[in-house]
């Protein structure tokens, strides 16, 4: 049986009495009340309750994706939670400012009673960079223990799971691995065969011949110069041949260079390149929001590193780490899309694009023509 | 005996075992799971958290102003907070983006179930009014009943009390009666006399005066225009007018017009002029704090306007009110410090200002001087 | 013969001898510097770029829905450019507070060298308005002449053109009338009906009929309150009615009260509602950044007359006018699409919403479809 | 004779015939127009805009601190202009976002035509770095060239000129120096005699002292993280104790790890703990701004970083410098400031600071007492 409606009022829906009671200052505990310690306990609080809503709409975008086929509608339904993420990654960046108004001096008033809480034992966080894909074995360290050793034995099985199910740099991967276009004929059945890779390798090779004419030929710049560009090409040239070379792909793999499989990057590029094509349309915005998410995750850690500076200078950080080495670390090694990112370097003007074959293209379009 | 320091962990410390289990969605209680609530409750949530926040700051500038005599450092310590009010709202007013991505039509998958809750109830959010100054009967009203009929008799009692004592606004107003300058003599006691207004009454008249033949002489402007500038002209000499007449200000305070007493606007107005004196620089930018807290709550309530607008249409909001239509009102209605933005009609360049003897300078100044 | 490619240099390029070489200070023409003159210069210099970068994204965005078949790709890029101009006016809105830094004093050292010059005669924000569909007689007047006074002949008759033309507004409501699935039957010539008005009515009767049950069968709300309920109900319902009536419609819009046709809003209330089908995603989109695009506006004239009142109070501004009570006027008034905002007025509960029939949702969603 | 005033219209106030006239598209010229040029050229026109006013701020507040003794009310003058060149640079940094929206691909339409135009040939861009106080020694190279090398021998002088002269930090540093406070009884030649240094030495001492012990008795933590705290504690003390030898501090500088000189370092941190006091009140608000503008010049320069990598991969930038490898080493080692962020390192708490003698305060105070 269905539960009857009832009334109910704001305070008792949005459990205010727990809420607004969970700001118990150690300062005043400890008789030495420290106005700001406030709001050092509230800020934490409102970043804790933000990353409770971001693991909520990834965990629950990673449930659309952890099928064997992604239906249309919910390629929608990710974009739209992934943009929230990004839209409240926004807002953990910006309100650095209002913690910057502790004041270092200010700061020090209740610093000590603190120890050895830190932003290091924050679980969620673990929880939103295992979710997103960072592995065990890339994380920076900035104690001798592993990362995990600060929490329950409870929160640590839920990490160990965590890492060992598939993240959402895992499912996009197979997302990517999936995406059937890479070989059209194959996709399609029709007669009509159009194998994107080989395509592109001979749209590239041609650019990059056309390239190497028009420096030798421009007379309108220096012997030095045309130089430096015929240079700047040939590295350009290395660099897409490894792209169609699997092998070196693989190897790039293996170092740790890259993560995702070439297959998987492959079908990103296609994505990137045809994502004007109707079905595309999705995916390729699908794709840009998971950049925009390790952007913003980028800029927090920056700008985290920073207010650490400046509030603590070299000082080391309530949890026993040199906050600001690390944060800075983190910002540059803790990025899950890379890989993402980095497709540009790959990308060709529109203009030597291959084009597709029209029997591909009505495939790619609507059901529904208007005429 | 002081308390002995102990160890704390980050959980406990933030009590996070209250704030992250504080969310319980109706629609899951109903059978029937909206994603989108979870996004509900926490936005609302944080708003909570930062209205304590903020009500914290301001009561404390309130106590450094509930006294005889407002001790110099006590400006500095009130701007450094009122500013942290200021970074506060901006957020508050960016992270309405956040709740935009809660569609309509998501909304109406558990807006049934909140029936009667309303941010009308946010019993911090009326304290916060009324600590800064807003009247019983100056509130627009949206239903027939009194704002504070959805409250407790506790918390009812805590309005009443609030609105009883003095708010920020009378404390500022006070503050503001009690500045020695503006008749310099009888404050330092010295031989040479300034009195403020007099001298300013003086300038104005003078400027006015220069104004107008300015206007009479260009003969770079057409007779209309000349006769427009004119006008316009004669209605700044009746607005100066009005203000060197106490009368006429206290006729103004009677209809509602301000709410600023004739000696607390003189101040404020001595105190934009000559806010390059080194003792009037923090009661400037003090003055200037409580602007920016006023605007962004307008602003904080029109973009409230907007989202409701976008998100509900003309439909009734939660708590029974037409809420686009309600939150437009009072943006306008409902500022506090409306007659310190309006000191700037008053102001007049710095080429005209009466200068101020030497004698009365160096008491505006430091002991120590820099030889 | 394609011209032949050549050498440029930053400085060239962006032509910087012309930008860097227009601020003029008229305060140190006149002989009496103002430091914070040539921060009033460049601030309004940026909003002209910026105005001229929205003009040239939404005059594209118009030439590609000024033909009778708007293709599918297309939508997908005006969004693009939509959602850069919303971008941009993010930023207009948040400059502001860089405008402010020139205090109402220091604005008082060259104001006067400045009149009649006002934002008002800007050009390009007269285009812009107009474009997105601002008429004539909607317009706030603020003087008794017509708003193209100012402007030069050559200017006028621009305008004069523009206006006569299809405005952003009318292109969008004539691609709203064709979209071809208000009947679905018509539309695809297929044996199965589908007509949405007349389905979509059903639904919310029954809808309705339901609600009051639930409020009369409800024992947890007081007598009054199931009365006030059942007014609101009521109001709803009278809402809805006029809604299925064209000829309430034609009369709302005749009375100014709306200006979206029926027909268009009837599209846009299905686009609104069946928005998960992969084919109207991205005209769902599409509404959306129309939305974010006047409700930026609405933001920026707020936050413009916000900071009006700061820097003159209620001074009449350089143009002539009372600037603070016309912006706050426009904001209200200038609105385009108002009628988008409102269809939030409309939506029902997805659980409420009428099924498509299996043949319909196939026509809405890709050729290419995974097995 | 004055000149005589007139009127103007905001076209030609504005110069809007070259503003909006110097957007010519290169893509335009060599028949392929790409859309997205126009943005391309107008934001980094707006860039080279704010660019003015920055400099335009920043050259007033050296010429403000260029002299033998800053006189009082010009701290304040120059907080307002640091204070609006952060607010610029808050914008600089927040429309990177703008720029984000030319998609990699979209970019590929028009990147051949620009080559080598590049960012790295903005010429008030090192304007502004060289006169913050960066020197040549201690620039990331890009090339194997010379930063200057791009620009014209009238601009290589300027900039030679530049550097020779004394920049914000040098300025900076000299009026540190002057500040008398480092020993009150030189500084007011009263009897009661107050040396800064070694006062604030003991009270380290004894504060490093008490810790230990605190450490030593707290039988709330175990061995190990005992043996952490102490670990930390010594280097504490390896750390003041450098602070407190001059010829460590010598040392320092000359290896590059500082750059401040003792003295005003010293005086630095002397304001730091004693900004409370009135006279120090502005000092204390001045270094502040300084601090903001070198964070947000390093955030700008890691969100640049991101845009390029997003745009352009491990591709090489306009100008041949492989861009995002190059911003993101200035985002660290291109800050000015340093030695200020790190101040915060020395702080101790209030509850440990040396008293300072009443009559010492007094002179702090402002002549003007009130009873």
């Amino acid at each position: 049986m269905e539960k009857e409606l009832s009334s109910i009022h704001y305070d008792k829906y949005l459990q205010l009495h727990k809420i607004l009671d969970a700001q118990k200052l150690r300062s005043v505990e400890f008789g030495k009340p420290a106005h700001d310690e406030m709001l050092f306990i509230i800020l934490h609080q409102v970043y804790e309750l933000w990353f409770k809503e971001i693991i909520h709409d990834l965990s629950s975008v990673m449930d659309l994706f952890n099928v064997d086929l992604v239906e249309e509608q919910n390629i929608g339904i990710a974009i739209s939670r992934l943009d929230r993420i990004a839209k409240i990654q926004k807002i953990l960046v910006d309100q650095i400012e209002i913690i910057e108004t502790i004041t270092p001096l200010d700061f020090l008033d209740f610093r000590n009673y603190l120890l050895p809480a830190s932003g290091f034992q924050s679980f969620q966080f673990r929880q939103l960079e295992v979710s997103l894909g960072l592995k065990r074995d890339n994380r920076i360290s900035y104690t001798q223990c592993a990362y995990s050793g600060v929490f329950s034995q409870k929160e640590q099985d839920i990490l160990n799971k965590l890492e060992e199910g598939d993240s959402m740099f895992d499912l996009v991967e197979k997302w990517l691995e999936r995406i059937p276009f890479l070989n059209f004929d194959s996709a399609i059945g029709s007669g009509q065969s159009f194998d994107f890779v080989s395509e592109y390798k001979k749209s590239v090779e041609k650019m990059l011949r056309m390239e190497g004419k028009a420096i030798d030929d421009a007379n309108y710049i220096s012997e030095s110069e045309k130089h430096l560009r015929l240079k700047m090409l040939g590295e350009t040239n290395t660099y897409f041949g490894s792209i169609f070379d699997e092998k070196k792909h693989l190897k790039k793999i293996e170092e740790g260079e890259m993560k995702l499989s070439y297959k998987a990057t492959m079908s990103a590029l296609l994505i990137n390149l045809y994502r004007d094509e109707p079905i595309l349309r999705q995916p390729y915005m699908f794709l840009q929001k998971l950049i925009d998410i390790d952007d913003l995750l980028t800029s927090w850690r920056n700008r985290h590193a920073q207010m650490v500076l400046r509030t603590l200078g070299k000082k080391i950080g309530t949890g026993g780490s040199s906050g600001y080495d690390y944060l800075k670390t983190t910002a540059d090694q803790h990025r899950i899309f890379y890989d993402l990112h980095n497709i540009s370097t790959l990308l060709i003007p529109r203009s030597e694009l291959p084009e597709l074959p029209f029997e591909l293209k009505e495939k790619l379009n609507f059901n529904f023509a208007q005429k």
